[in-house]
């Protein structure tokens, strides 16, 4: 008896630009109908329509000084639901059939985080039934049910992460993450025009990636991804091509031995100047910090001078507002001279997992920018990361040296 | 022991007119916060803002020829849950707590018919839970959850639905239904200026006013808050002034002979010329039209000549187109010369309880417009209506004399 082969299943995700007006929509239809034509069985994720959430956080601001955050995902999970209602339309006009379901009916489970939430829970058991039906099972991203009954979102890149967990409990073959640029680049194109696409990429390098500002993906997606072994296809919704796998690090990859440069321009440095040299004093301002919610990147602390020390640390520069007050505070108890700011500072990396094999790659970076009188403000390394901080304005410069210097400007093989 | 007065909890519902825009909105919850704070707990139940219903129409026409129902109402839903979603904010941000529900989350269960459900069960527990937590509870209006776990609505008048049968399952003191107008009037203001507001008008006057034509309220929510006995109260959203209860029959409404004068002008005659006077001609007509789902109202047979009969009966324009097509092939596969049709009628009826006691209305009715050289194309009656159907131009002319005649242009007591 000849065994049937096992019909594939794959997760596709469209963004909210994809899916934008009428047109788009027929569009992203006509790509996910051609997919289940050849056999394959559809789960689609999607976002909400183009501005759709910006202009329904600016409906909150008119009514609200304050919107309550249970309510503002009340009225943010509108946008998803009607992407795929409107998908699931255009689908069944072209004659498959397809079903919509809302995060919640999907069987999302999420915590109580509103407008933040993490996923908790999935349970397919609908979502299989439909598929079974041979229906398009489509998904609003960003959302699920939290433990109170109520409809809550997932925050930024939210739909990515459903595409991903999605993938992950229905053991889908692949979860193909449709956007408007062509995969995972080298660096950003529009800083070095010879920026080249990656065809693979592990999920380590591009969680290095993500945290060094690369926008294609959030890291937490990448996370969920890794945990499960969810092979992640990055592609254009406007072309056939290939784009990049984000997989699992497989044998040959580390041949190349840097695989990106990423660059990161919403940093900024602040430092807690002339504080005694004592114990305790890093634990005093960073769990300040850590009390207001504000995460701290690069840390350095210089060698101790008189008994005293500079502190220096870089974060998102949208928590200075919040973060100077405290630091200069606690420098200031500390018998310091406050908190100095210097907000035109730029992150720079080089990422690879060939790294852990070739010697010498931070050695390299730093000869190639002082061959451009680039100055280095702070370093941190990680297995496959160098991150230096420069000065904004030699951030294009310093990209472009390092994309030359590790050779990516050709097709790495 | 003293014993405690239980606290009073009305249902207040607002149209779509009323949560058009921000102002609105914050009008509303003007509103509602009054209420709770004298001491009342408050149900509100809002349908979608303005025209947001219409445009989402137009967005499901845009990407597919035939929309199917289900994913039409998924799409729909999400106009309640945008302004549940904004009043629950506008509402905390003048102090008062709150919680916006959609119709599943409220416990409101429904039937299969996609885009017209009819409820089937309404289970308010949470609601309950909500309002003992002291919450203003503030619930979409228009939809429910069906027995496939699907969000559907319930078509036209479906937010006054969900308000009426709420106040019914929750026993609530009354049912308040914002409108732009100040209550239920005498006839349309529009059409003769001398209409006055009533003040109390019982169930059945109001079914047949609903019947007839008359916008305030649809028929459906009438038939539930009469069937519960529930005290429905008519008012403006811009004003204090009370509007119109529409309320069980009590003594004294009778002294009032007639209520009010309805028109409908959505009506069309059809009629089925010279076919033959034999049993079952009948049955035959108006079960091919139950077939294609179409209501028929006024129905008279002209009396036998020569072994032929005429049929005439009206039914909704909108109807009108097929229509048309079975009345004529049923009256020529009967041996009849066709359908014939007059657009250029309208339906005019006196409505009040007063009748059951007061002899000659109909003859007083028809009196007048014999008066007025208005001649009647059919008539039906009722216990406590009489209708007749005129020619279109003599439409106004027949409200406005019947209007004087049964003495409703001076403020019934």
């Amino acid at each position: 008896m000849k065994k049937a082969k096992k019909q594939k299943l794959f997760v596709m995700k469209f963004g909210g630009s994809s899916v934008a007006d009428a047109e788009k929509i027929k569009r992203v239809a006509r790509r996910v109908h051609d997919k289940q034509s050849r056999g394959i069985k559809v789960v689609v994720v999607v976002s909400a329509p183009g501005d759709m959430t910006d202009d329904l956080l600016e409906m909150a601001d008119g009514v609200s000084k304050n919107p309550p955050e249970r309510e503002l995902d009340m009225l943010l999970a509108t946008g998803e639901q009607v992407s795929i209602a409107l998908l699931s339309m255009a689908i069944q006009d072209l004659g498959s059939d397809a079903v919509s379901l809302t995060g919640p009916q999907a069987g999302i489970y999420a915590d109580h985080a509103h407008t933040k939430a993490r996923i908790t829970k999935i349970a397919p058991s609908k979502i299989h039934d439909e598929l079974k039906k041979g229906k398009v099972v489509i998904v609003a991203g960003f959302q699920g049910l939290n433990p109170n009954q109520d409809i809550t979102t997932l925050g930024r890149g939210g739909s990515d992460l459903t595409a991903v967990a999605l993938a992950a409990a229905l053991k889908a073959d692949a979860c193909e993450i449709y956007t408007d640029v062509k995969g995972v680049f080298t660096t950003d194109p529009r800083v070095e025009p010879e920026a080249s696409k990656v065809d693979r990429i592990s999920y380590d390098e591009m969680l290095e990636l993500a945290g060094a500002g690369s926008q294609v993906m959030q890291a937490r997606s990448i996370e969920v991804a890794k945990k499960y072994g969810v092979d992640i296809h990055v592609r254009s919704t406007f072309s056939e091509d290939e784009g990049t796998w984000i997989v699992r690090e497989v044998e040959g990859m580390e041949d190349v031995v840097v695989s990106g440069v990423a660059f990161d321009k919403n940093q900024a440095k602040l430092s807690a100047v002339e504080i005694p040299d004592r114990p305790g004093i890093a634990a005093k301002i960073f769990g300040a910090l850590a009390d207001i919610h504000v995460n701290v990147d690069m840390i350095i602390q210089s060698a101790a001078q008189d008994g005293m020390n500079d502190i220096s640390f870089t974060v998102a520069r949208a928590d200075l507002k919040k973060a100077v007050p405290v630091v200069d505070q606690v420098s200031r108890e500390l018998g310091g001279q406050g908190a100095l700011v210097d907000e035109k500072i730029a992150k720079v990396a080089v990422v690879g997992v060939g790294m852990k094999s070739h010697a010498g790659v931070a050695a390299r970076m730093f000869r190639a920018l002082a061959g451009q009188n680039i100055n280095i403000e702070m370093i941190s390394t990680s297995e496959i990361k160098v991150s230096c901080v420069v000065k904004e304005s030699d951030c294009q410069k310093a990209v472009q040296v390092l994309h030359k210097t590790f050779g990516l400007s050709r097709k790495p093989k």
